[in-house]
């Protein structure tokens, strides 16, 4: 029988020489593992000699103290009466809103699901989440973007029959709207991407799992139905080893049917509301789940000098992120790692868009995205980059699946975006503000919401399938004038030649 | 003698088993009618055991009643004196706002009028007219698109004379304005549609009677004048048979010259303050006046599982509205059951204009309209149609008549709209506010404002006639910027070559 | 020597059978005069029996009470000891702004002359002077397409000496810009318009004296120093008579050197605010100074039925204006009386100032003007037309002088207009609303604010005389891309071709 | 042994008769100076018998009063004891901000350092940075022009490597930005332009230092490192002899290693904001460090009346400053005078840098600017300038540098006009207000700041070196429609293609 402390005693072992926490009741001397933390010993420091049970849990998976812990180091359990109130767990202390949570059935859009999330999750979730680069700018176009293209509904259409299901990369999925990768989702609700998970089977949506999840790949997908469809997000890690790891760790999970390479943010934007919630986040033991509780020893020069401190929660899950990725080196690495096929995220240029395609079959599709706005800031709305496409090599688009994301709030998005030509939606502030406003449930009212949309907007344009969208449903004139207009600098032409040739 | 009931008793019978309502003083049992009831059962308990009047009579047409209820089922009247005080009706209490009514010849534009009538009707009124798709973008810009055009008014021109009058459909009229098909008028005032009817016969102006009108046809048309031209807006039903008894009723009111036939919002459009009101909106028993008490079954394949909960005002009026015509089908369906010439409401491409031209001489006229920005969100105003026909397609404008609708609010916007080609411009809004602004007396002001404003933009532009107005009184150019540019899709070159052929 | 008599008998004499009113101390008996009161019955019983004085000075020149009324309805003098505290003039209860008036020198722009006037003007005659039309898009855009210019500053150019003196119809003048002819000026401040042309005096700039104004122009030129130049302008009355009798007594006064010919408001616009004002206006007795005390009979349709209550001051000026002049009759009828060369003020497109460059030399100059906004709204700024005669008939500004006026309020747009070609520059607020924030002093603080200004610009140009300044100084491409781009409708070329052989 | 007064006997000397002043501690009869006194006579009498030091030494150079009074006019010290507590300095009252200074470290952005400067800086200080002409439309275009600018991120690109050094006209710099010319460092903080300096060498950044610093060139340059950078701007004065003379002092500061000649500015732009601090600005004994106590007689013609009163600070900076440069007489006479290369500041047309290529090898570098929106309004932003140049003469980036300044607020901005063609970015109201802020740590902080933001902009557009930015990697679409689009005005072909033929 363990040994049960009084909080008292563990609040005397706060310094770095002997250094107690209190972890869902049990006592713990982590002591030895300060400097191994890939957070950096401070954030341990902070919470030393107290109960940390409410900074440490949203941000890691289950099983990760196991892995990171000996047996020894559990040194017994609290008596819980001895705990200061300000200590006790919201759960403890019943300290919910008082109003109590809202009829999601009364929630009508998008932006409202963000409201009510905004209410419910703490200030430093809602910092990540909420958070983009600079001023904002990239993050509020992306979806202003939208605004400007009209629709052009045809009449006399019969529209009784309303079908949103289609494919991606040959896969059957009810909606082209897909959870994009998204970090933390713990942060927001217990449910976590497991919920998000639920939520997507029960509307045939895809999900694509971020690194940073805050639970593991096999907890997410474990309870997958037939034909659920998931993706994992790649951000490369300086220790190559480690993501060559996790790529044979995904062989034992089929749920999961490609790998997201993530291109668009080989370094981290700045992220100032993040960075303003520092001292808070500062206390995030990150990385995350899969990235375990190993030191993240980095190659590139920065890493030299260790990590900065005042990261926001963004910086830090960059952390140890490879930023030398090549067209030249990195694709065939992958390709001797995994059979999966690729798809590429962050492609913000037709010409990047060009030579992605020049890479099938191994790259099946690719994804335009600055990033939720959260990269770099007035980089171009995925809507710009398809229009580049559009106007500059076309032809990409037979080559491979686009896919968009960034700024979609209503169903009259989606179906904007799917004109233009791309193959799926992703959505990821909204899955994670459903999670907060709602857990699975509110997940699942944010895709029933643009469903309904969605729908609605077909039959009003007289379109009843989804492949029976284009051009002319939309007029795009008042973007078409602010798209780049310079040279094409589509690069190695022989190269898409002899691609041609195999065809 | 009927037999006189205390409040108590009445109040007694509120289950489903035994359900009485008050209703202009009588008491009634519905409880057989319950089942039948077009707004769903939950309507009618909601008010069970209490005096209905309030809520009944401003949505349903006098003499509805009768027809749904058997003599027996008036069990006899109510003792005035034992109603609860929050139960007496308006007139009953003098609930009237206190500073009274205002003087119509205060009010100046068509913005001041929707202020005083927000003041004055329910809010759920005001959410139903007030309401529009998703985020209002399309019905702002049906309004914002007409201060981009720049009038050019020439000088020297003898301005003593100015005549508004002009015709539309062959039919003269005092105005190029008419009053659009807008639904369940008494929510607004008493005077109702008559009311409507009775000022446009002021001013010489046309209207167009709403399916959804909260009075029978009959009774709007009762006092026409002669020459006083009406228009019968018809929402084909999935009962077919229903739509064709109703254009068999039309034969005995030669003052309704035309069928409107609404092609705009197949499906209702998403509009969220309706749904926000909707715990008062389920009050409603929905349809109105002519689609009589019976049940509303409908075909389509949504209907199958009944009608949607929470469903805003809006969308109860659609519940049984066919989506299933086509070119092919309905105007054929038309032509066997009326004689009268057919307008089509609710184009907003050039192509659909194109093919509705094609269908002369059965159909006379069509209107632009994105149904008040209420159907689909983004959808462009008519004046972009208006360009997009003038591009591509101008000839459309000798074939048939072109009338647009949507957010004129001065009478410089009536004056746009028909230098650009209009024959006729609708109101919705303004007439339904000013009605609910005052009444029968309160419409004429709307009326009496743009016919004031019209003429004086006619006289400062140096122009007379309504058939002096042309694109050269206008400078349209930032708005052509943003019209559709992309490939004419006009669809049946052999069938525009044979109708050519015909004339 | 004169009756004295007490406030109680005046009093009692408040009826349409006996009608007294107490003016400058004056008790007088206007019976028989209400029936010919211009401004109409109403607006003198409202003041019967009173001290008519703050209603009646501000908006009637000296001397017409004298012509209007015989020498025995003058019954006496008043004992002011029985006055009422209320009825009692400003000055007499010393009822002046208590904070005093604002140092001019203080004041470094034209907003901050509004804003001050503001504060110390009445609310009849702010409305008066900042209403304009509809919703003051044309108001609003007169102002913000000044902004729409960018300037082009050259560098290494001598800029120590610069010279605002110019030309405008061969008379020498010290500034660019010049008064418009603006109405009422004594409703701001009792220097009136005989305080601006003291003001104009000062800095050698040219007044035009409004047909409105409230004093006569033998008063307003009286004090005009040799080569002081004045326009006067001419609104046309419908008794012809009248106008012919102005251009008559216009020849005994030759500091007035040419007449401008009002043509963009033949009827008045919609000024709500002014409307808004009308239980004040109405108290006024329009018209003013020189259509003198007769009765305002019209020949228009329009005047059939009288006045039109609740007239906005706006409105009443114009009423007795002919709405009836035309290219063909107008000029002709005014070579005939007057031999003053003649500018014709108002044109809103290139084909009417191409027309008015056929008629020169009787025809000198035109003024590009919306009536500041006051006329038609979302009628042109006259930066459109300026650039529109550029584009379609530039020949124009060589035959032709052609001024602008609307939404000048600083240097930069003074120097912007003569760029785009124009060779003067009037003001109409600025002047009023200097005369209201400080009398004459306040009219010269305007223009002493706009003279640095354009110094300051042009120096910053590197340019040193005004016509030294071109297209070549402007970037205008903002503005470019908004004006008419239709046909160019230039008519008559046989007659241009005529004036040109003639030359 | 200096005499020691007490407060009430220098009280007594207010007078122009006699006039005490304290600084410092000690006591001087400036009496006979006030004649002399550059700023007038006015400024030093509202001083007359109190203690000065604090009006006194923001704004003035160490050693200048020594320069300018006797030693006789030091009359003696005064008894600390005796001064009134309101005129004690602050450092005697201990009167800092109760808060105290904030960490520099939590400042994000360049925003917050302007924020956090306007806090902590006196009104005067704040109205002298903060102002601009007009109505600021230049100064916020400026920033508003880079937003309009989208990136262009290229993925798959190694950025582990990120450089930031540059050369600026051969010399090695650490960074593209420098620092601008801004007067009056003293102002916002005692470590005034020395300050800057540090903070510079901290990142191997450039300083231009202006001829209004409210230190001497000898102490700003003081504590150079080898190889730091200073550029001197010289405001050529009325009396060329000063002018000449500084720049042979120059000689002996071998850090400064150009000439900026100013020429944007010729006579002061109107800062209202500034002129609206006049009262405490009157009391500036302006020209500064530099200028020296001599009188400031001028030559231009404005200057016979002497210079106006209320003039803002920014006005009496400008008084005695030459406004008759020009091309053919002002490089031939510093050519004279100096053998340091020449960089032309204020360029705002193609044409003038066209002209100003011509010059090289002489001139070596421009700066397009407009004076930081304080010279003229509506001027164009650099960005406009530049692409002027790319469209019309695209070979002046080839024959000298061009620099920009004016708006820069992020790294994006940076990065952007780097991208167009420049070769330096200068921030002038980032610096002052980050002295302001912080000192020489606050100076600091914004050149972090802006350094990490550029760093991050290059990772994420795939750049690692300042020489790879090109035109590919931005759309500048919605900035090149709005640019001038005229007549090339290119003058002087002849010199041009002689130019050339020298080479």
């Amino acid at each position: 029988m363990s040994k049960v402390f009084d909080y008292a005693e563990v609040a005397k072992h706060n310094t770095a020489e002997s250094c107690w926490v209190i972890l869902y009741g049990n006592v713990y001397d982590v002591t030895k593992f300060i400097p191994e933390h890939p957070g950096g010993a401070k954030v341990i420091l902070q919470l030393a000699g107290t109960d940390a049970t409410e900074e440490y849990d949203p941000i890691h998976p289950p099983g990760i103290l196991e892995e990171n812990l000996s047996e020894e180091d559990k040194l017994g359990t609290i008596n819980a009466d001895t705990l200061p109130s300000s200590e006790k767990s919201p759960a403890e202390t019943g300290d919910v809103a008082e109003e109590g949570p809202r009829d999601l059935e009364t929630i009508l859009n998008i932006d409202e699901i963000e409201e009510v999330a905004t209410k419910q999750i703490s200030r430093k979730a809602w910092a990540y989440y909420y958070s983009a680069s600079d001023d904002l700018a990239s993050k509020s176009f992306n979806n202003r973007v939208y605004r400007q293209i009209l629709l052009r509904p045809r009449i006399f259409v019969d529209c009784t029959q309303c079908d949103t299901s289609t494919s991606l990369l040959g896969h059957d999925v009810g909606l082209p709207i897909y959870v994009s990768p998204a970090a933390m989702a713990r942060l927001a609700h217990p449910d976590g991407e497991h919920g998000i998970a639920q939520a997507c089977e029960q509307y045939g949506a895809m999900q694509l799992i971020s690194q940073n999840a805050s639970m593991t790949p096999e907890q997410i997908v474990a309870d997958a139905k037939p034909g659920q469809v998931f993706g994992w997000q790649l951000y490369v890690q300086n220790e190559r080893a480690k993501s060559e790891a996790m790529l044979e760790r995904l062989k034992k999970l089929p749920a999961i049917k490609f790998i997201c390479l993530t291109l668009d943010a080989p370094v981290p934007g700045k992220r100032e509301e993040d960075e303003r919630s520092k001292n808070i986040a500062s206390n995030l033991p990150v990385p995350s789940a899969v990235q375990g509780g190993g030191s993240t020893s980095t190659t590139s020069e920065d890493s030299k000098t260790g990590p900065p401190k005042n990261m926001g929660m963004g910086q830090s899950l960059f952390w140890g992120t490879a930023a030398d990725l090549t067209w030249k080196t990195t694709l065939p690495w992958l390709a001797k790692h995994t059979d999966l096929p690729i798809v590429l995220k962050g492609l913000q240029t037709h010409e990047d868009a060009y030579l992605a395609s020049l890479h099938a079959p191994q790259v099946k599709g690719i994804i335009l995205s600055n990033h939720g706005g959260r990269a770099l800031d007035t980089a171009p709305p995925a809507v710009h980059t398809l229009l580049e496409i559009r106007k500059y090599c076309p032809e990409v688009l037979d080559r491979i699946e686009v896919w968009v994301d960034g700024g979609i709030k209503r169903g009259t998005d989606v179906v904007k975006a799917l004109c233009l030509g791309a193959k799926g939606v992703g959505i990821g502030r909204p899955a994670l503000f459903g999670l907060g406003a709602g857990g699975k449930e509110g997940v699942a009212r944010v895709l029933g919401i643009l469903k309904a949309e969605t729908e609605t907007c077909m039959r009003l344009l007289g379109v009843g399938r989804i492949d029976e969208l284009g051009m002319h449903h939309i007029n795009t004139r008042a973007v078409e004038r602010d798209i780049y207009d310079g040279p094409a600098n589509l690069e190695r032409p022989s190269l898409w030649a002899k691609a041609k040739a195999k065809l």
